[in-house]
C-alpha cells in the first residue's frame, strides 16, 4: 500500500471524564512523529464541529499545553452528544455525512480519531463505511473513553479508574466522617454515583474497604433489582452492628419491574435516554420513614468524571498510550478499528493496547458479570475487586498554582473555513 | 504559680473536618514534651464519651498512628453534638456537670482541651467556669475548628482552607466538563456547599476564578437575601455570554423574608437547628421551569469537610499548632481561653497562633463583611480573595496505599473505668 498522507483530525464525544484529553495529547504527540500526517487538527465539540467547520489547528498549541492536556478533565476541544441517526432520521443523517465528507475533503483530512463511548464508536464505524464506500481514502479509528466502562472487547475503558479511584477516597471519607459522628441512635449516609445501565462505577467503590466492616457496606447496582424489604433489613443489620450504614447507589437502580428508581420521567437528553438523578433521595426518603434513621445523601454528579486532581496514574499512562495506538493503527494503514486495552497480568498488573473491529463494538454495552457479584446482590466479589483494584494505582496529581490544580485551556486558533455555512 | 501535674484529656465535638485529627495531634505530641502532664487520654464521642466514663490510652498508641493522624480526616475520637443546656434543661445540665467532675476527678484529668465550632466552645468555658467554682485546678482550652468558619477573634477555622480548597477545585473540574458540553442550547450546573447561616464556604469557591469569564459565575451566600428575578436574568446573561452557567449555593440561602430556600421544616437537629439540604434541587427547579435551560445538580455534602486527600497544607500545619498551643497554654498555667489563628502578614502569608479568652467567644457568629462581596450581591470581591488565598496554599497529600489514602483508624485502649456506669 502506497503511504497515504495528509492531515488528522481528532474530536471528543460525550460525557467528558477526567483522562480523555490525556488521549487527545496521546494522539497530537504520536502525531508528530509520522512525516505522513502534515497538520493536526481538532473539531470543536465532536461531530458537531466537523458539521460547522469549526475546526482548530493544534500545531499552533504550546507544546506545554499539549502536554498539560494529561492531567486536565473534561474535553479541551469540547465535545457533543450529536448522533448521526441513519434508523430514525435517513434524511438527516444522509445530509449530515455528505456535509462531513465535505469538511473531510477540504481539509483533506486522512486520518480520523475519535474518543468516545458507545454512541461515538457507531458514529466512528459509519464514517469509516462511509469513506470506504466513498473511495475518500481515510483512516478512522476509534478512541475507548468513558467512565460506564461499558463497552466491550476492551479490559476497561479509559476514564473508568480515576472515577472509581476519586468515588472510592470519597467513600472513605464520607465513612471516616459518619462513623465519627456514630451514635446509638444510628445514621445512615447514601452516595449517588454515576452509572445508567452497567453498575461498574457503583460496583468500583467497594475498593474503599480495607476490611469487611469498612464502608461501602451496601452497593446498590442497575443490574440487580431493587427489593425494598431486604435492603431494609440489610441497613438495619448494619446499624445495628456499627451504628452507621454507607450506601452507595448507581443513579439507573431499578426495581423488579425494571422501572429507575429515581428517574424524572418527563426528561430525556439528546441520545432519547431518560434522565436520572434521585435515586439516592428517593432512598433517603424509604430509609428515613421506615427505619426512622437519620438520612443524608451525596450527590457527586458531573463532580466524579472530572475529579482530575485525583485521577489514577494508571488510567492517565493508558489513555496517552490508546491515543498513541490510534495513530500508529492509523498509520499502518488500518481503519474501522477501536483502541483497546489488554490486561496481560495481574500481579503485577500489566497491560499493553490492542485493536478490535469497530463493527465489534458499536451499541453493544458490556455489563458487569453476575458471577462478580456476591449472591445476596449488594456487594461486588473478590472477582471484582481482582479485576479493578489495578486500574486506581498512582495518584496523578496535576501542577498546582495557588493552591489549586493549574489545568490548560487551548489557544483555539481556528483553521480557516473552506466552505459555505452549513444550512 | 506551682506547676500543675496529672493527667490530660482531648476530646472532639461537633461536625468532623478535614484536620481536626491534626489539631489532636499537636496536643497529643506537645503533651509528650512535658513532664508535668502524665497520662494522655482521648474522650470517645466528645463530651458523651466523658459522662460516660469511656475515655482511650492514648500513650498506647502508635508513635506512627499519632503522626497519621495529620493526615485522616473526621474526628478519629469520634465527635457528638451533645449539648449541656442550663438554659433550657438546667436540671439535667447540673446532673452532667457533676456526672464530667467525678470523672475528672476519677482520672485526676488537670488539662481538658476540646476541639470544636461555637457549640463546643461554649461547652469548654462553662467546663473552665465550673472547674474554677468547684475549686478543681484544672486547665481547659478550647481549639477551633469549624468548616463554617464563624467563629470570632480568630483569623479563620482549622479546617475552613481545606473545605474551600476542595470545593473550589470541585468548581474548576465540574466547570471543565459542563464548559466541554456547552453547546448553543446552554445549560447550567447548581454545587450545592455547607454553611448554615454563614456564606464563608460558598464564598471561598470564588478562588477557582483565574479570570472574569471562569467559574463560579454566581455565588448564592445565605447573608444576602435570594432574589429570584435578580437572579434570573444573571444565569440568562451568563447563558448567553458563555452558553454555560456555574453557580455556587450556600445550603443556607435565604429569601427577603428569611426563609431557606431548601429547608425541609419538618426535622432539626440535635441543637435545634433545621436540617438543610435541599437550596440547589429547589434552584434547579427554578432555572429549569423559568429559563428553560438544562440544570444539573451536585451536592457534595458530608464529602467536602472529610476530602483529605486533597486538603490545604497550610490548614494542617495551623491545626497542628493549634494543639501544640493549646497544650503550652495549659501548662503555662492558663485556663478558659480557646487559642486562635492569628495573620502576621499577607504578601507573604504568615501567621501565628494566639488566645483569646472564652467569654469572648461562645455562642457569637462571625459573618462574611458585606463589604467583602460586590455591590451585587453575587460574587465576594477581591478583599475576600486576599482573605482567603494563602488559606489553601499547599496539597497535603494523605499516605496512599493500593491507590486509595491511608487513613489511620486507633486503636483505641480502652482506660479502665472508675465510676459505676452513668444513670
Amino acid at each position: 500500500m502506497a503511504e497515504l498522507t495528509g492531515n488528522l483530525l481528532v474530536a471528543q464525544s460525550g460525557g467528558p471524564t477526567a483522562v480523555i484529553n490525556a488521549s487527545v495529547a496521546g494522539v497530537i504527540q504520536e502525531a508528530g512523529r509520522h512525516e505522513c500526517i502534515e497538520e493536526i487538527y481538532g473539531g470543536l465539540n465532536g461531530i458537531l464541529g466537523i458539521l460547522n467547520e469549526t475546526l482548530i489547528d493544534l500545531n499552533e498549541e504550546k507544546a506545554k499545553a499539549i502536554e498539560g492536556l494529561k492531567h486536565t478533565p473534561a474535553a479541551a476541544l469540547g465535545t457533543c452528544r450529536y448522533k448521526i441517526d441513519f434508523k430514525k432520521k435517513p434524511e438527516k443523517a444522509a445530509k449530515d455525512m455528505d456535509r462531513l465528507f465535505e469538511v473531510f475533503q477540504a481539509h483533506n483530512i486522512r486520518f480520523f480519531f475519535y474518543a468516545g463511548g458507545n454512541d461515538s464508536q457507531d458514529t466512528t464505524n459509519k464514517i469509516h463505511q462511509e469513506a470506504v464506500k466513498r473511495g475518500w481514502d481515510m483512516r478512522c479509528i476509534g478512541v475507548p473513553k468513558t467512565i460506564d466502562n461499558d463497552l466491550p472487547h476492551t479490559d476497561h475503558c479509559n476514564g473508568y479508574g480515576s472515577v472509581i479511584k476519586y468515588n472510592a477516597a470519597t467513600v472513605m471519607e464520607v465513612a471516616c466522617d459518619v462513623g465519627s459522628m456514630a451514635t446509638d441512635d444510628g445514621s445512615c449516609c447514601i452516595i449517588e454515583v454515576m452509572g445508567r445501565a452497567a453498575g461498574w462505577i457503583a460496583a468500583g467503590t467497594v475498593l474503599a474497604k480495607r476490611k469487611a466492616t469498612d464502608a461501602p457496606h451496601i452497593i446498590l447496582l442497575p443490574e440487580i433489582p431493587f427489593e425494598q424489604e431486604k435492603f431494609l433489613a440489610r441497613v438495619q443489620a448494619t446499624v445495628a452492628e456499627l451504628k452507621h450504614c454507607i450506601i452507595v447507589v448507581g443513579e439507573g437502580l431499578k426495581n423488579a419491574a425494571g422501572e429507575e428508581i429515581g428517574v424524572d420521567k418527563t426528561r430525556v437528553d439528546a441520545f432519547g435516554h431518560a434522565v436520572l438523578g434521585g435515586a439516592a433521595d428517593r432512598l433517603a426518603e424509604i430509609v428515613q420513614g421506615k427505619l426512622n434513621l437519620k438520612t443524608r445523601t451525596v450527590k457527586l454528579g458531573y463532580a466524579q468524571r472530572a475529579a482530575a486532581h485525583y485521577a489514577s496514574a494508571t488510567d492517565v499512562a493508558e489513555a496517552v498510550a490508546c491515543g498513541e495506538t490510534a495513530v500508529r493503527t492509523a498509520v499502518a494503514g488500518k481503519s474501522g478499528y477501536m483502541v483497546k486495552i489488554v490486561r496481560t497480568g495481574n500481579e503485577p498488573y500489566t497491560w499493553t493496547t490492542g485493536i478490535q473491529p469497530l463493527d465489534d463494538i458499536a451499541n453493544v454495552e458490556h455489563f458487569l458479570p453476575r458471577d462478580w457479584i456476591t449472591e445476596d446482590g449488594f456487594l461486588p466479589n473478590d472477582k471484582f475487586i481482582a479485576y479493578a483494584r489495578p486500574l486506581i494505582e498512582g495518584d496523578a496529581h496535576p501542577p498546582s498554582e495557588g493552591g489549586l490544580p493549574k489545568y490548560v485551556v487551548l489557544d483555539r486558533v481556528p483553521v480557516e473555513k473552506q466552505l459555505a455555512p452549513r444550512v
